[in-house]
């Protein structure tokens, strides 16, 4: 993409009404745009991380045997009624009445939706198990929205709902999640930790948030430290195969959100290993039984063939929410530092003298062969004065930079920069296009 | 995805309430599912398809030149009060107060919106041509739904917005998009034909609607017979070079939609060249002028200085929609055939005797020889009768299918079946994998 046909509206000051460097640096560096209170428009850098984030997600809910489906965004407040939440979830629950006069709401989430497609459609135990998830914008009408898309009204969640035939193989299809976002987070270039939560009004016995460790996390927790550092499981990992081990490793050492928190337990621990920070929710899941298919009379013909009610659980991952989170882990004085796998571009490629044919003709060529190799190269081609062109570069995060000054470009050679590390390296045209070619980065 | 561990509810009976055969077809192929009078949940097949719909829309928005953004749901109703639409948009739109009794609506549209992210955020006529779009799920409160997702009330649509400091340019801009759509239909297998159009509640004076010819159109059309199969500028086709032959090629020939018919010119026409046929909008294109840049103060400073209010044009596709257009078109009494551009999966997989080693192995290999080869295959491996499946296969419309059977598998021979042609024929595994392997389709 050259910058000069491309929409990436800077912002120089930083805006007083965001609190955490998150906020700051996504409307700095021209991610999103308030519309509202706590409802954001995703500007062309923000919707290619989203973009990012939304296909790791995919990916990881696909490996795991989960199946895709998108349900709508405006419910008919009759199948809340069903499960006893339409009166119960309160003000943050967006009511609407539509030209008729029916009550609908814009979703917060969809327990009672799927539990409704599922009992209309599943008749057999041998259909199960089932775990079908969307992606899909939520609406939650927050008193007081706050952190930018941290806690917005309106966001994307990823949600999955799982159907078993009996409790064991409920926890089975929990453990699959379980390890799912394991593996989803680690993709991010983020320690997750699962922490003992409580269920609140979703209900159910068993649940983990899964947290990201960051001082500017919206609450405390409690944790063993080897947790934080932990392996996850590869690529190859068999989700037919042994879920327990990875989850036991997990669950027998200690971690806790402050509502579940024990001190003695806690305290318990050896001094070096306890770990009491702030975190960051980025997922969250719950096994709960029985509550919504009994209410809705979700049942298959069991394998004797009397009906059977299923057993559900559910599985949250706040998808636009991870943007912030990952920025708060990844970031410094100079601007946003993405991992790879969610850059909004692999390579920001910088012409530090425009209208110099020698150096624009370098850099079109490293454009198109860069391009050709399959890599999203922000091609800055504008008149900017050389600071700001640095500046804005390292302010949007971009992972590596292709500088091409006129001495260099005479010379033969261009220099890459590592926005991480701040490392530099002079190099020919043709390394620098051979090294990102084969992305190894 | 092997079929024993998807989720693909068919439905036997032809659903009464469906009155067209898309409709028909969407809910018996269990594509879609109505959770509400014109709200429908996406199951897994149809989840597939509007994803592919969806990237081909993507992708010719980008080739165009258009940029990603992506804006809420909801908006603030003050924003349409500076246009002077939130009066006049009449009871389609779906009002809503949130908890702090705000007036706040769910977007049937985005002018307003997008013409207050662009005043607040571009300041120079340099930062033009500028167009951006957005893929999102819109809300119009239909008084009457019907034809399923072809006039539903909750519905996916691209809708892009242009921004041009003269009225030159906006004609520049809106051809690029008359050409991005005529090669966005073309990808998905379907002949589209531009009509001049009314130009409604946007505004303006130009506007085209494309056409799709299907006996079950929503409304009449009128148009010379040669736009039917006139061919499509190709990939390498330049959007900043020559824009204007092809779409005077296109607009020199008479073609209208009911509103804007004159009869006397299309009588004109030689006899064979007169079409009058029923029609389903897929698309349709608006230059506006200033009409909303100049209502809600959206200017630029121009070349000499002085501020320039600027031109507008807005660009709408039906994402979900296209899905109901391109089954009309496509499809027979067994079913839907899908167009392989857009086809939920490339390749159908049937063992005729799952149990049997000899086609269960053979099955395996060729479902990952495939799989590897990054094709999407659906593999039937259950129990299901045999005639049940080849029906099943026929009605989701999966463009080829390999048919494993006991006898053929000891012979070492499958039989490959064109779902459009019926044509069948046998060969080697090896053949048939190399065949698609090679995306010799």
């Amino acid at each position: 993409m050259r910058l000069s046909r491309y929409y990436m509206p800077l912002m120089r000051e930083t805006p007083a009404e965001a609190q955490i460097v998150s906020h700051r640096l996504m409307l700095r560096a021209g991610l999103i745009r308030q519309m509202s209170a706590g409802i954001y428009a995703w500007l062309p850098l923000g919707k290619r991380v989203l973009a990012k984030i939304e296909q790791i997600v995919r990916e990881e809910q696909n490996r795991a045997g989960a199946v895709e489906v998108l349900m709508p965004t405006i419910q008919s407040a009759d199948l809340w009624r069903e499960s006893g939440r339409y009166d119960a979830y309160g003000a943050e629950m967006l009511r609407i009445k539509d030209r008729h006069d029916r009550e609908m709401l814009y979703g917060p989430t969809n327990e009672e939706m799927i539990t409704d497609i599922f009992r209309s459609t599943v008749k057999s135990y041998r259909q199960l198990p089932l775990n079908l998830y969307h992606i899909q914008w939520k609406f939650r009408d927050e008193v007081r929205p706050r952190f930018g898309i941290m806690r917005g009204r309106e966001f994307l969640m990823k949600d999955a709902y799982s159907f078993d035939l009996s409790a064991e193989d409920a926890r089975k299809s929990y453990r699959k999640m379980f390890i799912a976002y394991l593996r989803t987070f680690a993709r991010m270039g983020l320690k997750s930790v699962p922490m003992r939560a409580d269920t609140g009004p979703i209900g159910g016995d068993l649940s983990h948030e899964f947290i990201i460790l960051a001082e500017t996390g919206e609450s405390q927790v409690f944790c063993h430290r080897d947790l934080i550092e932990m392996p996850v499981p590869g690529e190859d990992f068999d989700f037919d195969g042994d879920t327990e081990s990875v989850v036991n490793q997990r669950t027998s050492l200690y971690a806790a959100t402050e509502e579940m928190h024990n001190a003695e337990a806690f305290a318990a621990l050896p001094d070096d290993k306890q770990v009491s920070a702030r975190g960051i929710e980025v997922g969250h899941i719950f096994y709960f039984g029985t509550k919504y298919s009994k209410a809705m009379g979700a049942k298959v013909a069991g394998p004797d063939g009397t009906d059977v009610t299923v057993e559900m659980g559910s599985y949250g991952v706040g998808v636009s929410r991870l943007m912030g989170a990952i920025i708060e882990a990844n970031h410094d004085e100079n601007g946003i530092i993405w991992p790879d796998s969610v850059a909004p571009f692999d390579v920001g490629l910088i012409d530090l003298k425009p209208g110099d044919p020698v150096t624009g003709e370098l850099c079109a060529r490293i454009y198109r062969d860069l391009t050709q190799a399959k890599l999203d190269v922000l091609y800055d081609d504008t008149e900017e004065r050389t600071g700001a062109k640095f500046a804005s570069m390292d302010l949007i995060g971009v992972p590596w930079q292709i500088i091409v000054g006129p001495k260099g470009a005479t010379k033969g050679v261009v220099e890459i920069k590592n926005r991480r590390t701040g490392e530099r390296a002079e190099m020919t045209p043709e390394a620098a296009i051979a090294r990102f070619a084969a992305k190894d980065m």
